[in-house]
């Protein structure tokens, strides 16, 4: 599953990903982040090797592209290192795991960048879903829309328990789960599940979320994290071989069913997306947002 | 989805689903029924777009050519109809929504009219299965076989409480639910309970129904159709384009499969059906009825 | 579903798969197995058609060439046998079902012998699980791998309650459950548990197993064989005809899957079991279980 980095998104790397050990790290830790404010934090224990990526785009950690850039070359470093076997994926804003998409990219476009976006959550999905390493979402936090796509690209999902909510809710806003979001969530949920949850857009409550097996686990927030660690262990004592085979070969074709279609996928986007109704039933989504904040 | 109604369907039109109202109706209300006995009333209520069809050919709602061409001509219309947003499916007899396909098609037939039985029941499920309206099957009583199958066509299930039961049982009279049928049940119990039932022709009482994911909520008998229109609030409240696209991206491959294969599955029901030991089968079970009448 | 005997399967016949009628036997029972220390051990009840077949190399009817090669003859005569109808399959070592395949067959193996080992498992698995008689696995012990694969290809499985545990754990000795049975999982418990379930490589106790899905019954160890000739009686009900075609509906698809791509499927697990990593890993696990020994 070779990514083809775009110019664009090589070009990114310098400003994003650079290897940097900060002084206070402990000497079995190195960040993949840069110094400043970076949108994605990355750290992975040597002694493990085991990774923890934090979305850390406050306030709510949406998705635009440069996150979506920040987390695919990020989780390409890890996948390229030799003693990264495992991945946290969790958020620096506890509360919010991941908002999903951001609206802006999707509002009033420009045609160039509103391709680019898509091409690279699409890579970002491939990778995350087919990855080498185990992955496990903590979503210690709110995971609407592509918050919960995220999720269910890991091996296992742990979520605070609270009044958070998860689910694929993207109808609520008027637009449409693409296929390979379906897909994933069909594979997770199973068939009738998945046609009711998108259809009506359910966001899930942790306990219901739990009972359809949208997640794996329920824990107390400040637990969320240790509770990854030692799932974590599990993943990490068969040997990495003979797992990755075994999630190549489950997950091989729902991933190969993208990479066959992914430039229509684009086109369709593109096409959905910038639609008078659709900006339309953005803009109001946009002003109700708004109308929130005062 | 285009349905290329057969001359002998488009006869039907004229005796069965002219556009009639009522003077009794409330003004808001449109009949879709004629003024004899029908043997599909329908009704849409203009204010909530929300259409009625109920199955009306006691003594058990037996579907024959008749009653599926009626079926289809009003479900075409409704969705011509741009105000309509909705469908509840249920039956004008309390203790049975629907007994299933009239075994009296398919015992000793004339092939003309078999195959347009069978071409019939395609077009219908095709229609429900990718029906742009929102559907709630409110199961008014048993509901076995075809008249399962009617119900798993729809997006949402409600059952009466009471003695009950639902299932493609097709088996326990030596016939074979085309694989249609099967892909239905799969979508929505999965490969597993779709064995097993199957295989045994399994009838399932409310409350295993239930939880094997066959119907959606089991309430009491008169609180069917109330729970149907309220939980046909909810999916109106999303808004139509969105919600039919998704569904058509979840039901589309398998309605399209059912289209690929249409010609070759009326020949292969009509040569089974004609079989001489499945006719004997037909015929025991038709003493059987006789029997129990007395 | 043609059987292609190789000449090494017929010489087989002779000597394990005899036609013997002991003087012990009640009239109404054949045996089927010689009269030597036979692998598998069968015998035919003409009066209710219900055949049972019990694994029988002790100390742990672990799989050889051998074991595989009289199941597959064994299966193949009660299915030309008109008057059997069904077949129950247990272990005569209460307490251990079936280990799996037998290790010594992948480790330092002869090419020869090791690809007709893994094409009689192949023939064994499409036989099973496409086979026209009602099948019911009484698990009467552990299931692990191999075992758990056997039990799967069955109509039901019934586990004696206890310590004992079933599932496809290959990758925790390294290797990788082929596709098809990674196919005979998922079509069981559903995509996502199969993803967890192989990639950890779960051995499930008998609740978790039945909480799953992966089993459909568990009792206590005493009622194993009374259960499934219980449960046999509930699938003989059914004409064989209707039974049969449903199942070569919804099975058959998975079995066709292996068939087209079995000499693909023999080439590569060939090719990985000969690896070095992987000769090292098992001789690992031979270790381990001759230091248990003693």
């Amino acid at each position: 599953m070779a990514l083809s980095f775009s110019a664009k998104l090589m070009r990114g790397v310098s400003r994003c990903a650079a290897l940097v050990t900060p002084k206070t790290a402990p000497t079995s830790c190195r960040y993949f982040s840069s110094a400043e404010n970076s949108r994605v934090l990355v750290n992975l224990n040597d002694k493990t090797g085991v990774a923890t990526m934090q979305l850390n785009r406050p306030p709510v950690n949406s998705l635009n592209l440069e996150v979506l850039t920040d987390m695919t070359i990020a989780l390409d470093k890890l996948q390229t290192e030799k003693d990264c076997r495992g991945m946290i994926l969790t958020s620096s804003s506890p509360g919010i795991f991941c908002a999903g998409l951001d609206i802006m990219e999707m509002y009033n476009p420009q045609e160039d960048r509103l391709r680019e976006f898509w091409r690279t959550l699409q890579e970002l999905w491939k990778m995350m879903y087919g990855s080498r390493l185990a992955t496990i979402a903590a979503i210690n936090g709110h995971s609407p829309a592509g918050g919960c796509l995220l999720s269910l690209t890991c091996d296992y999902r742990i979520m605070a328990q609270g009044k958070f909510t998860i689910g694929l809710n993207e109808t609520l806003l008027g637009i449409v789960a693409p296929f390979w979001f379906q897909d994933t969530m069909v594979n997770t949920v199973g068939h009738r599940e998945t046609e009711r949850a998108l259809q009506l857009g359910l966001l899930y409550s942790g306990e219901n979320a739990l009972k359809v097996g949208l997640i794996d686990e329920l824990v107390s927030p400040e637990k969320v994290m240790e509770t990854a660690e030692g799932q974590m262990q599990m993943w990490l004592k068969i040997p990495d071989f003979a797992r990755q085979l075994t999630k190549e070969q489950l997950r091989g074709p729902t991933v190969q069913k993208l990479a066959q279609h992914q430039e229509a996928d684009i086109d369709h986007f593109v096409n959905f997306i910038t639609k008078k109704a659709i900006q339309k039933s953005l803009e109001m989504y946009l002003n109700m947002l708004k109308q929130k904040k005062k």
